[in-house]
């Protein structure tokens, strides 16, 4: 066979082989809160942080922190490009033109991403991000991925070629057998998904792939992507809505705990100010659904949908479908949208038993894009299964960041403010409530 | 992506994308036989013919009779290459040097495929070999590979790109589960196997992948492969000894009852004056393993080895080794070489039950190199299931060719020969026989 020398050579002097090759390699809601923070909290600051929840997973012992640095790094150097801002301003999201605002875009044009503090304790990265909230934000997508990245990369290092071969034709396999038990569901009645996967990727080639499965094997079943990067590559459109951030923001500015108790909504009372439509969809968790269904206002009811996103998800799908019927809602109106760890199994499970009673729509995530059990040829595959990772808020304006969930495992945040916001977001007596603990 | 124009062009500017490569893309054994032939039947003519066992599959209405004209006439363009004689010539196989005479050796060097006739019947090609034994012979494999390679590309021409990688991707998966499972096998106690999947492959590139990850995945147990080619390219072993052509040509070239009894140790006599040691293999089915072991001469018991190949494997091992034993051979010593249609399933059944008693050898073929039962990502897998196809000596200097065989759907020949071998070769009164029809 003949060497393309010219290929070989380039191929091999890479200084290093960037995992974020470019900003728009991110989740799409980030750039709608960033718009929201950018116009209404341009001052606010905010704290970003690592947080590994599989604490058994020493991280910094499989990842050599130079290669962390030199990719973080990388990231710092990137700005988003003048075909990717166009794309950003000529196209239509949620069947809307304009999403971003001329002025907005001219923030992006000159954004990068701030610098960070990584520390290494305990076979753990210490990795925070400190400055303007609008910039601090954008690092959790990247962040993240990077780490996921680097650790697939480390595990996949003691394999030869061939190992690597089988690893990925298992993977596809495996997806494969996902996408023909959803190609069933399709035929059964409605089936809506979009990947979320950009996070807890494998790798970002791999989500690619992953993503073009979809396409081949659900057709329009499959409404987009998260990610913009591969939404604008693959001609699909861009998905997502708001997370825990604003809630989580909001409520630690708050000033006492009646302010404190009204944050969620004021989060809606911005998001409904600058967007419509199906982006009007509502995260009841961040401090407990029961107690954000039960104090709920009113007009929260003709939002489009909500993303329950901690409770089991028919259990918590049916909480928010009771608070629409008790609203004169029809429930048929109305969409739900499904993305906590979702798996092939509960999402069988999820839209047989809802479809009927409303528009379902699953976001599926780690999955999707980085389910290797079972996939390694020789050996453990410990190493490539997906780890609890996140990067959250800690801070705002020198005030903790604090998450209740409907997870007690998600909690986050010094404990006497948990405590003080368990107290605040106690569900009225009466209330529906979960019948069992997540 | 940079494109690389001139690999492009390249690519796109093939006459034909040639099956067959270069004549050394052939079993082993047929070299071996080929020398027995060209030493002792120089003259002997015999016709190949192809036989659709399949017949419910219209192999003429799946592929293209031109595509097949040039396949075949590709193959007959080709020589021996230079490299390819130095490597038969200075080799060392089954631990013997200079297998191969000179004298041979200067004939291959010579030699090209006779011409072919090609006619279509009823969706069926009529594909026929006439000529000296010693040209004829050596169509057999290129023939057989040329045509279930074709059948795979006709089954994939209608899958895209993406479907085509999950197709390989789970064909990959599949065969490394079994992998897997000679694995374990190899851990509870010997295991040896080889690669005898060229004419049923779905592909050469293919076969070459399935031959590498025996290679990967069970070292020292894979004792080679039946491809010479392959063989050589993989700095494996060529593994063969000898088929049922030579009792089928000796057998139809005796003048009477009593010479076509004695055919099938006639051919042993001629093979032990040119091969010796593990190549000492007989195979005893050509026209019913009972008789031929009832009336065999005491010498054979020195053989090394046998093999059954249309008994059920344990069956057909169990007769033999009784016979060893009945002739005070130690069948620790001996060697069974299983070959007929086996299966991971048939494989790890045999091996665990024989390899107290005798050293197994596994031949694996279609199990190897074509198993796609299930890989079609979308629509039907039938079109790329292996076919019954074979092509066998039919006739020899103007005489019908028959085989008998331990399976009767495997029989071949003239009603009336078939009537007359049955009566030569029936079995004696009191021989061991099969328990249960295969």
């Amino acid at each position: 066979m003949a060497v393309d020398i010219a290929t070989r050579v380039f191929n091999h002097s890479f200084r290093i082989d960037p995992i974020v090759r470019t900003l728009l390699d991110t989740d799409f809601y980030k750039l709608l809160m960033a718009q929201l923070i950018w116009k209404k909290h341009y001052e606010t600051r905010a704290t970003f942080s690592l947080i590994n929840r599989s604490r058994h997973v020493r991280l910094a012992d499989m990842i050599d922190q130079r290669e962390l640095t030199e990719q973080l790094d990388h990231v710092r150097t990137l700005r988003f490009a003048k075909n990717e801002l166009i794309w950003l301003a000529g196209n239509t999201f949620y069947g809307v033109k304009q999403i971003f605002q001329p002025e907005f875009l001219d923030w992006l044009a000159e954004f990068r991403l701030p610098d960070y503090e990584l520390t290494t304790r305990d076979g753990q990265f210490e990795l925070r991000f400190e400055g303007p909230w609008r910039e601090t934000s954008l690092w959790e997508v990247p962040a993240l991925s990077i780490l996921n990245e680097l650790r697939s990369r480390a595990a996949m290092r003691r394999m030869n070629r061939f190992e690597l071969d089988v690893l990925y034709a298992r993977a596809k396999a495996k997806l494969w057998d996902k996408v023909e038990r959803l190609r069933v569901l399709q035929q059964e009645g409605p089936l809506i998904l979009a990947d979320f996967g950009t996070r807890r990727r494998h790798g970002f080639l791999w989500q690619r792939w992953c993503v073009e499965a979809l396409q081949e094997g659900i057709g329009a079943s499959l409404i987009g992507t998260s990610n913009v990067k591969h939404a604008m590559d693959l001609g699909l459109e861009a998905i997502g809505t708001n997370a825990h951030e604003l809630p989580m923001v909001y409520a630690a500015l708050a000033p006492d705990d009646a302010a404190l108790a009204a944050a969620p909504y004021r989060v809606l009372e911005d998001w409904a100010q600058m967007y419509g439509g199906n982006l009007l969809v509502f995260l009841p968790d961040a401090f407990g659904t029961p107690a954000f269904l039960a104090n709920a206002p009113d007009w929260m009811a003709s939002w489009k949908g909500a993303r329950p996103d901690s409770m089991p998800p028919i259990e918590g799908s049916e909480l928010i479908l009771d608070w629409w019927r008790r609203h004169g809602q029809d429930t048929r109106e109305k969409l739900i949208i499904l993305s906590d760890g979702m798996t092939i199994d509960s999402i069988e499970r999820s839209v047989r038993r809802l479809r009927a009673e409303v528009t379902v729509s699953i976001g599926w995530g780690t999955d999707l894009t980085n389910d290797f059990a079972g996939c390694v040829p020789k050996g453990s595959d410990t190493d490539l299964r997906a780890l609890q990772l996140v990067c959250k808020v800690t801070e705002t304006n020198g005030r903790p960041a604090v998450k209740l969930s409907d997870n007690p495992e998600k909690a986050s945040g010094p404990p006497a403010e948990i405590a003080r916001y368990r107290r605040v977001f106690a569900a009225p007596k009466g209330a529906p409530t979960l019948t069992a603990p997540a």
